[in-house]
């Protein structure tokens, strides 16, 4: 509850965004999208940067939206190469419209991205920008990746890693960046925010990674899936590098057959569980997530400040927001 | 070959655009597309209009190039949504690669094309953002309407021409406008500029209309390829308001009938040539021209300096160059 009330700003503010009514088919689904359950973790890990200096956050609503705007942009044109059904519940806009309308309306949340930063200050809106294209540009890159990744048999640790810093992880950096840049934060301040913001995000993924196999029902997608989809993770790339012989041609075999999901989702876990995982990747995580609080304790930052994001960052990995 | 220079600077300056090279199954099509034959017509008409106050114009050409890209992105994805393997004579990018690349990599153009104005002057960069944003939301509109009106089976004048102006003619205005305000017009001069690409653009789009029937070789696409579409034009929708009986009912036949491509062009442009429509849509075409010269004319600019553009935008219509 105690992060309610900037989720209540952000909706207002979002409530805001002026949109035309026709061509119907290209707003439906921008009203669709925006109207969704979401965090909107986002622009609230901006907010909570901005008030590392400033307690005065209600002014930077608009310039954080471009975050959420961006960030749901990805996943509708996401959505559609990844030929994904369901997003928050939800049919996604290629299945309930077409792929045509997905699409361009993802194109114009871009664009729309773009609008909520034109009326910054004139001597911050030129950095802004180009960090903004810095990341944006990252995140294409990921998503490529991801892709790639996603034809090949078997990656690296490394390479996973490096795929969700750029798919996931950069925006997360960007938005506690640009609360900590539009605080008038000095470089150094902001490059830590961007860093801390990575790193969590790196943390994140991986620990949505785990979830899958391990999470319970708070979790609330489906145990198991990435598994299913066969799905490129910390968990099944871990379980190539370390599984030898009999294990590894059961990994194969089970990746291979899609006739028993229960039975694929059991064996595949039984070899994770031989394997250690969830404890190699909670190692991981954690190493992650003390690299942030680590960044984030050197902020030269009153320290009672820093708890509120801190404790945004725990419920957040916590799921519990 | 007089404006051969411009070309040559634009192309010059979009080879500097660094870009990375992995993963190359994003930026390979990205300099797949920039290498294509291109006449680049928005940056050449934003730095001739740029010439009509300041002679300079080299400095410019570097926003300018937002334009271009802009264009390009929107070419890429509009081939994936309309189908089309050619473009230029090339594969489309979805042809040679797969639609999901022609996704990202389009999306990567455009936020290139924001990365081209972040070094704007602080001053000037807010006010061309703002205005490349509403020009941009209304090419998505314009292609909506596009998709919607193929679908539909007759529209009226004012759907068409409200159409071609929303997904062709804004971003012509949008060049001449940027190159005017670059040059520091006063809103007015820059409004006027805005408002002479827009009426050229709808007349040049009627003049492709028009010489998809009755252009020569020199056109450089097939005669008839609009008729064998099916696909909206000024002609086709002014055909049906002014045929009746008999000759609605034969343009309804060869529109369903796709046995014979000689005979369906042969004979709905028999139609055509009965209903004067060659006749109509030039006059139409004169009339945007006359707007667009009219409004030409009445900038207080030496009328010397109008001549290049002048010159430009009548070799453009005539397809010499």
């Amino acid at each position: 509850m105690q992060f309610e009330k900037y989720h209540k700003e952000i909706d207002k503010e979002l409530s805001k965004i002026k949109l035309n009514n026709n061509p119907k088919e290209l707003y439906d689904p921008i009203r669709y999208v925006l109207k969704m359950k979401s965090k909107r973790v986002r622009p609230i890990l901006a907010i909570l940067a901005y008030k590392l200096l400033n307690r005065n956050w209600k002014g930077i609503i608009k310039p954080c939206l471009s975050l959420e705007l961006f960030h749901n942009f990805t996943l509708i044109h996401d959505d559609i190469m990844d030929k994904a059904p369901i997003r928050r519940g939800k049919r996604t806009i290629h299945e309930k419209w077409n792929k045509n309308i997905g699409i361009l309306s993802g194109d114009l949340l871009m664009i729309l991205a773009y609008n909520m930063l034109s009326d910054l200050p004139k001597n911050m809106l030129s950095k802004t920008i180009m960090r903004f294209n810095e990341v944006s540009i990252k995140v294409c890159e990921g998503q490529q990746l991801d892709m790639n990744y996603q034809k090949k048999s078997h990656i690296n640790e490394k390479q996973y890693l490096e795929m969700i810093r750029l798919k996931t992880a950069t925006l997360l950096g960007l938005s506690l960046e640009l609360g900590g840049y539009l605080a008038k934060m000095n470089l150094n301040e902001v490059k830590t925010l961007y860093k801390i913001g990575e790193l969590f995000g790196i943390g994140f993924q991986l620990s949505d990674d785990l979830l899958d196999v391990y999470g319970n029902k708070n979790f609330g997608k489906k145990i198991g899936g990435d598994i299913l989809e066969n799905k490129k993770t910390f968990l099944s790339v871990k379980a190539y590098e370390l599984s030898e012989k009999e294990d590894k041609e059961n990994l194969e075999y089970w990746k291979k057959n899609n006739n028993s999901s229960k039975e694929k989702i059991e064996k595949t876990t039984e070899i994770f569980n031989k394997l250690n995982l969830k404890k190699i990747t909670e190692k991981k995580i954690k190493l992650f997530f003390d690299l942030a609080y680590k960044k984030l304790d050197s902020l030269e930052i009153k320290k009672l400040y820093k708890e509120e994001l801190k404790n945004y960052l725990n419920l957040l990995f916590e799921r519990k927001i």
